[in-house]
C-alpha cells in the first residue's frame, strides 16, 4: 500500500498541482480516481468540509486544498528541490501572485468562457488579457532572468499558474481567441513552453485536444439534462 | 524613521491581523493611517494590484494581503514566538481553517448583515451558526487542550479568526442575535475571551461599542449619498 495517495480526477488543474509537486520531490504516489458527478466514501471522509478534490492522503493524515497541499509537500519532503523560495520576501511574493491568479485572474476566464455574443466576448477577453499583464511583470521580477517563476527550477507560482496552461489553451481553441501572445506577453509565452515540456509536468497536465473534447462532452451532457 | 510601517486603518480586522502579529514578535512599527474613502499615493505605489490595506512596509519592501503578511512576519522575525505551528501537518491544518474562515464563513456573515426581513434574517443566522460548528471542532483539534488554536500561544488561526471578534460582536448587537454561544460553541466562547484580553491583542482590536457607532455612521453616510 502506497504511503502517499492522491484523491483526484485526471483533468483537474487543482489535482495536477499536487501531482507536479510530488513529481518535483520524486515522491511516488497512488492515484485514486474520483468519478465525475459522484463523491466516494473516502473523499467524504477525508475532506468533510469542502467534499472536493484534491486530497493528499499521507499515512493516516488527509490534507486538503491544492495550494495548501503544495506547501505541505514542500515542508515534508525537504530533501527534494524547494518549491517555495527560501527568502521570506520572495515567498510572500510567490504567495501573493498565486492568490492573485486564483482569486482575481481565474474568475475573468470563467466570464470569458460563459460570455454570449460578440460584444460580451470581446469585453471579457479584454479583462482576461489585461489581467495577464501583471503576471508578465511578475515573471520578470520573480524569475530573475531564469526560465521559471521559481528561477532555475519550477516553484510555487509556476505550479499554481502552470497547472491551468492546458485549460487556457482549450479556451483559446474553443473561443477562437489568443490569450498568450508573443508580442503582448512574450515572457509568459516562453515560460508556458518551458513549463509544459518539463519532466515533472508533461505527463501530468492533459493534452489540449483531449480537454477540448471533454469540455464539449460535459457541455453536451449538461445541455441534455 | 521606523524600519517597519503598517499602512492601514484603525478599525480594519485585516490590518489588525498584521498589528497583532507584529506585537507577538515585539516588533515596533509606525502606523500610517489611510483615510476612509481615499487612497494615499503611498498605498497606490505599494499595492498597485489591489490598492488596498493592509500593506507592511519593511525597509524598501512592500508586502500585501493580510495572511501573507502574517506569514512573512513569522518567517522574518524568527526569534519571537512562532505564529505558524512547526509541524507541517499542523501548519496545513491552520492554513486550511484560516482559508475556510475567510472564504466560507465570512461571506455568510455578510449575508446576515444585509438580510432584510425576519425570515431572511433567520435563514442567514442559521448558516452563520452552522458555519461555526466546524470551527468549534477545529479548536478542539488544534488547541490540544490549551487556550488557543495555536496551543499555549496565539497562532496563525487565532489571528485570522480573532481579528474579526469585535466585528462579530458588533453584528450580534446590531442584528440582535447571538453567534458565540456558551452551549452550542462553548470552546469558541471561552477562546474569544482569552484572545480578546491578550496583551498583543487588547489595544489593537476596536471596542464593540465604538464599532457599532462607526458602522451606523458609515451606513448613514452611504444612505445619504
Amino acid at each position: 500500500m502506497a504511503l502517499v495517495k492522491v484523491l483526484g480526477s485526471a483533468p483537474s488543474p487543482y489535482v495536477n498541482r499536487v501531482q507536479i509537486a510530488l513529481n518535483l520531490k520524486s515522491v511516488n504516489y497512488e492515484f485514486l480516481q474520483e468519478q465525475f458527478g459522484s463523491k466516494s466514501e473516502l473523499l467524504l471522509k477525508s475532506n468533510p468540509v469542502h467534499k472536493r478534490i484534491p486530497v493528499l492522503i499521507h499515512g493516516e493524515k488527509s490534507i486538503c486544498e491544492s495550494l495548501i497541499i503544495v506547501q505541505y509537500i514542500d515542508e515534508v519532503w525537504i530533501d527534494g528541490p524547494s518549491i517555495l523560495p527560501s527568502d521570506p520576501y520572495d515567498r510572500a511574493t510567490a504567495r501573493f501572485w498565486a492568490a492573485y491568479f486564483d482569486d482575481k485572474w481565474l474568475p475573468t476566464i470563467v466570464v470569458l468562457r460563459d460570455a454570449v455574443g460578440e460584444e460580451a466576448k470581446a469585453a471579457a477577453l479584454e479583462k482576461v488579457i489585461e489581467g495577464l499583464v501583471p503576471l508578465e511583470d511578475a515573471f520578470t521580477k520573480c524569475s530573475k532572468g531564469k526560465d521559471f517563476f521559481g528561477g532555475d527550477t519550477i516553484g510555487y507560482l509556476d505550479i499554481a499558474f502552470g497547472s491551468f496552461l492546458r485549460w487556457i489553451s482549450a479556451i483559446e481553441v474553443m473561443a477562437n481567441v489568443k490569450l498568450f501572445d508573443e508580442i503582448k506577453t512574450p515572457k509568459l509565452f516562453g515560460w508556458a513552453k518551458m513549463f509544459g515540456s518539463n519532466a515533472a509536468v508533461k505527463d501530468v497536465i492533459p493534452k489540449t485536444e483531449l480537454l477540448v473534447e471533454q469540455i464539449k462532452k460535459f457541455a453536451a451532457r449538461a445541455n441534455a439534462q
